[in-house]
């Protein structure tokens, strides 16, 4: 449950009440007590004696709506109605929809798009695969492909429960980089399989987003995808926390006047997200990481370490540390956790070096309470919407897809997510930048253009962009002369 | 080559030619000489002395519209600019788009729709799996699957250049019946895989509509996909054929005053189709079949017979006919043909019984030339758009997902194929019926209705429907408080 009220836990309850002068503030007075927030409340009929309220109020979740709820039911002459859940109504039918992009009014429209005409568009593609970038929607395509193994912080729920989610994220790809992205919700956890059918869906697809897979199996996923097909695979839960993070300890560092390479840094959190924004730090000039798991600091000595950790071993601790988490952080520049919910205290923040950068972005629960970690630490960050400074990754996907789409790009190298975290740290401007404001808002408009473009140089730089010429222009002017020539290159052929 | 110029192959042409008098009417002129038919012309530019046209004509084909051109530019001062494909044009960037249903303007609005609030959705349906027909997209979506083996009459041109067929037969989902369909285009051939792979991404799909996979390995598929899933599998290219076919059959033998039981019935062809088509009119009564392959009327005394044909010969022939196709046709009511061009002739037609009935559906090319059949036949129908009587699978696929999907089915029976044939056939009146009209046209506004109707209470009525509530209200009204009761079920778990 959450420690305020959230508008993610608000519902509507129906109510009729006796039409006396102190009908509204005594609704509102009872919410109040009861710890909700009311956020809308509209008098829906009015008579002689009654008037019916419907009132929407935020709460801190399930158990808290209940008590509000019956807190209401016991108000003088009140007659409780239907209540709704707000989230709930939300997601009735889903969140997306598939639309036809062409008319489909009449006998000849149906013979462009379909039989007979179709047919010309299919022979063209097959002579030259390349022109499926142009004539189909694989141009544009994301598939967000989960096997429901991590759903969130919630844990193996498998894919049908996983589907809010992947649903959502396809909607927050339309919204932030007008990508059309669909789910691909896998009903096997075996990474052979899923191997497999990836592969086999890959042809429709300029791109795959592998969201909420567990690790360690995540790892092969990506790395076997990665080899075998020509678009590019993204795991958002490593990669996208990996760009996020280091944009935003970028401006962080910058507030404290530190640099990367010369900071000592404590990670704690050895998973999927943890280890790729290890290798981001790394990639990017971070020379001293120390990384703790539940066994505490990760060091060559330690026995049964397993692949990851031995390589996590081999590429940190160059002043060789043993011992806790805690014990690690002492004199520490930056803290950065991809862990668990309150293993620290402010204590522990206060033994860092002055001027400390502490990212807890454990979720729902930080690592530390970030309140307590402010009084200590220089700048502070967390994956919460309701403290300042959230690493979201939606601050990071959109733009990343949208760049690596618009270079048509066969793959993502580290110089990609080098790139797109400088140029996300780059939003926050000179006089913009405080401890309060390391990272932009999600919706902040050059968010998605200054990534996707910094993703697209880089995988043009790599040579791995494709050479169609943008289609842009012609979508939008469809059937209008003048708007490129296809025919030049197919239909006489 | 299309034998009549159509729409399918228009080009545009822009020219600029001198401004004499004459200057539209020679153009016009050069191209009704050439063949070809002109659909638009727009004179985009005039000066003193010269004009510029864009010019739009329907050609025969990707040769004849080289022929036009060629005509034009030698006209007499005439400059040739840029030549487009409206077909082409139409499809640049591809026929589909995913659109976010929920608004994503502030962060209460991400709240809602992703973390935190999507985790209760996730977890209402991990609690409850059918809460995935009421709050994710799984309701209203269908996956067009296909492995390339068998595009349209192209044959085996692979995955992508599949692409575009599978985006039109989405956008006909939405179009004619509001489905939301996401095409699949498999990049493996092998059945096992092909199984295995729809039965792992089923969990976010109603419903599968396998598409242009070659037989026999469509029978096998279809066959362990319908037993392994407990969502509806239909392969369009069998089964949608079918119930056209039958619908016209039953509105063609009202025509000439004949039973379906009572008429001796003679196909050519044994493929995918040919076999769906044989076993549902069977179901419907038919009583006297003769099928003919390559090799000449199917019985059980040709050697070789394959598996599917086998069951042919133990299901039909009951007068134990022998010898070739043509001969087998001396005396039948009615000639069904899902095989090859041009394999009989007007005289062929002509041994048949009076009031005989020519269903030639071989594309583009019928089995028989149709007005040549018509000279003998009482009704005839082909699968061509340019003759009356249509069939034309957009007639069945749209209304029979809309009723699968509205009942929830969880399987398609023969029962529903012929409660959606019936249906279909109903659709023409009994004052409408005539020899040029057994079938509606694709738009006639009651088709999909109809249909959905009847197979929605198939589904019911064989115990295979499922029971949540309609979510329609709910989902237009989302946001609002009255329009049902989600949290009834769930938000106080």
């Amino acid at each position: 449950m959450a420690a305020v009220p959230s508008v993610s836990s608000s519902i509507t309850v129906r109510l009729e009440l006796p039409a006396r002068p102190t009908a509204v503030s005594e609704l509102t007075h009872a919410i109040e007590q009861a710890g909700a927030v009311v956020t809308a409340l509209d008098v829906t009929a009015s008579g002689m004696d009654r008037v019916r309220i419907d009132l929407t109020c935020a709460t801190r979740g399930d158990e808290h709506a209940e008590e509000v709820v019956s807190v209401l039911s016991r108000l003088d002459g009140v007659e409780l109605g239907k209540v709704s859940d707000r989230t709930f109504l939300m997601h009735l039918g889903g969140k997306l929809s598939i639309d036809s992009k062409v008319p489909i009014r009449n006998r000849d429209d149906l013979s462009l798009i379909y039989t007979p005409g179709v047919a010309r568009i299919c022979q063209a593609i097959a002579a030259n695969p390349d022109d499926a970038r142009r004539l189909t929607i694989k141009r544009n395509t994301v598939a967000v492909v989960t096997d429901g193994s991590a759903v969130l912080g919630l844990g193996n729920l498998g894919p049908l429960a996983a589907l809010p989610v992947m649903e959502g994220k396809a909607a927050l790809f339309k919204r932030f980089a007008d990508i059309d992205a669909f789910p691909i919700c896998l009903d096997t956890q075996d990474t052979d399989e899923i191997v497999a059918i990836v592969k086999a869906v890959a042809p429709g697809f300029a791109g795959i987003n592998l969201e909420d897979i567990s690790a360690p199996r995540c790892f092969e996923v990506e790395a076997r995808l990665r080899e075998a097909l020509d678009i590019p695979v993204f795991h958002d839960d490593q990669h996208g926390t990996a760009i996020v993070t280091l944009a935003a300890l970028t401006n962080a560092l910058k507030v404290v006047g530190k640099s990367l390479s010369g900071v000592r840094l404590v990670m704690s959190g050895a998973g999927a997200a943890g280890t790729a924004v290890l290798k981001l730090l790394l990639a990017a000039g971070a020379r001293d990481v120390v990384v703790a798991d539940v066994d505490g600091v990760v060091h060559s000595g330690r026995p049964d370490l397993s692949e990851s950790l031995r390589w996590t071993a081999e590429h940190t601790n160059p002043r060789g540390v043993t011992g806790s988490l805690r014990s690690a952080l002492a004199g520490a520049d930056v803290f950065v956790g991809l862990s668990a919910p309150g293993i620290l205290t402010g204590d522990d923040i206060a033994t860092m070096a002055p001027g400390a950068v502490v990212f807890a972005l454990a979720n729902p629960v930080p690592e530390v309470e970030p309140t307590e970690a402010a009084r200590y630490a220089a700048v502070v960050a967390t994956g919460r919407s309701d403290f300042a400074n959230q690493i979201n990754n939606v601050l990071a996907f959109p733009g990343v897809f949208r760049g690596l789409l618009d270079a048509q790009s066969r793959a993502i190298t580290t110089e990609t997510l080098l790139a797109a975290a400088a140029a996300l740290a780059d939003v926050v401007g000179d006089d913009e930048r405080n401890p309060a404001y390391i990272v932009p808002s999600v919706f902040h408009p050059d968010v998605t253009p200054v990534v996707a473009a910094a993703v697209e140089g880089a995988a043009r730089r790599a040579g791995l962009a494709g050479n169609e010429a943008p289609v842009g222009a012609a979508v939008a002017g469809h059937g209008q002369v003048g708007v490129g020539s296809p025919r030049g290159r197919h239909a006489f052929s």
